[in-house]
């Protein structure tokens, strides 16, 4: 992490894990002089005081001194931040970012508080979590190595863009570039599905027969791709709300391809299902060979 | 692992990642005098030879002086291994066994084959397994603390199920009892709907966008959830081949709950969607919370 990075005074909304980690990485990184932390909740605040994970507890006043602002709550408690956000007189050349992993709708409430896509908002994307949320789990590395995609608009100021990204390259992320729409088509089919058919497994397999027995006799493999169903279920809950288009479409075609094998299965389709478990392994393992080789 | 155990002449048929495992763990515990290794093709045969796995290469007249002969091939190769066994003549008191994922549909191939459920016979599946195949990656140690699951049946031989028992104890296993219907329908839900779910995702994503983008953003959470998307694709289309009914049941009815969220997405009932996602966090959870304090 570069030690030459100075982004002035940050204020950090929501101070969780994601919130709080970028808070501890940008301390670890020397990266800012003061951190001002924004909650709902005064307990979040003064732990994360005691912690030193922020270095002044906020109000929304505060942030006419803050040079960058992090909106780190819940997708869901953005289009209220948005309305505060709207009634605070913002220090010139200031930038605004948020963590949020849909970006229609983050958009969508921008639009809705100021009428327009002000030019000092940077839509963002850490790529980066645990199943374990909240400030005491916040932890300094959580991005190194770690993508933050930063979703590209014809509005954004050129100079917020390189803020935004500067201080992300401060605490190890590598910062990537995608359209609005693209964000949310492959995050929906990479992350927001996979979570969703993870939970509906286990709660389907979990109202069966003998709950404690179906579990018991599970393997390594059960508990890999179960371990996502682990996930905080409001903040999960609400990036499904709010990129409903995308993954009802998914959800939709996932589907009508189980349908499609249970077919396979009744016609005892031999060579056509191993066409598409051999298609599956392929592409999996296309894929991670190659990342292990970069 | 125990060093007392004796168990004479072991026979496996199928020397490949379990069946290697097997023949290296059993070594490695000095429970056997010989292992006498079959199977189709003769240069595993030579390669099991060479590392030591096995101590002859046989045929099927071999078999007449194994005490324990462990079927050791992929499920559906067993229909024609149980048509080879009943020209066999056993040696008095010996033991046969399998390590098939699917009981059902090997109970049928052996009914098919000596028009009755031999007393000899002790259907058994070894919970345990890697991506990877063969026996170059047989290891002595995969079955340590696994589970193996022996299906009790009315017809079978205390004796013989003590012998398998004791076989499996001495490989660092816990051996462990279920009806068959109630095996094929645990194994259905925590293992073979997980491996069709996970093959039928990778394989939509692979064919939806641009390939390489869909994985290129794709976090920790979604390489877990498609692991086993890289297990032997021949092996779990024969698993999905062996055990149709309750996997077709678990599909349609995984598919019900499928739509059911989406309605819940459509509706954006957030009250509803927050339970699910609990209820199932808090069943994964509780379950892997004992285990770990276990």
């Amino acid at each position: 992490m570069s030690k030459e990075i100075r982004l002035g005074t940050v204020a950090i909304i929501g101070v969780g894990l994601i919130g709080g980690s970028l808070a501890k990485a940008l301390k670890g990184a020397d990266a800012t002089e003061h951190i001002i932390g924004l909650d709902d909740a005064k307990s979040v605040l003064h732990r994360a005081l005691a912690l030193n994970v922020i270095d002044e507890i906020g109000n929304w006043s505060d942030l006419s001194r803050a040079d960058i602002i992090i909106l780190a709550t819940p997708v869901d408690a953005l289009f209220a931040v948005f309305q505060q956000l709207a009634t605070v007189s913002l220090k010139p050349g200031a930038v605004v970012s948020d963590v949020g992993s849909t970006k229609t709708s983050v958009l969508a409430a921008l639009q809705n508080a100021f009428g327009h896509i002000p030019a000092w908002f940077v839509p963002a994307h850490p790529i980066a979590g645990r199943e374990k949320s909240g400030v005491d789990e916040a932890v300094e590395d959580l991005f190194v190595r770690h993508k933050v995609i930063v979703t590209t608009l014809a509005q954004t100021d050129d100079k917020a863009l390189g803020t935004i990204s500067k201080m992300w390259h401060a605490v190890g992320a590598e910062v990537t570039f995608l359209p609005v729409a693209e964000h949310d088509a492959i995050l929906g089919a990479t992350s927001h599905l996979p979570h969703v058919l993870a939970y509906l497994l286990v709660d389907m397999l979990a109202q069966d027969l003998n709950h404690d027995e179906i579990f018991h006799y599970a393997a390594g493999g059960f508990r890999d791709f179960t371990r996502i169903a682990s996930s905080d279920p409001v903040m999960w809950r609400d990036i499904c709300i709010h990129n409903p288009e995308v993954l009802q479409d998914l959800l939709r075609r996932y589907r009508e391809r189980i349908a499609k094998f249970e077919y396979l299965l009744m016609q005892k389709d031999r060579d056509a299902i191993e066409q598409l478990f051999q298609r599956a392994k392929t592409a999996r393992d296309n894929h991670y060979n190659k990342i292990q080789n970069e």
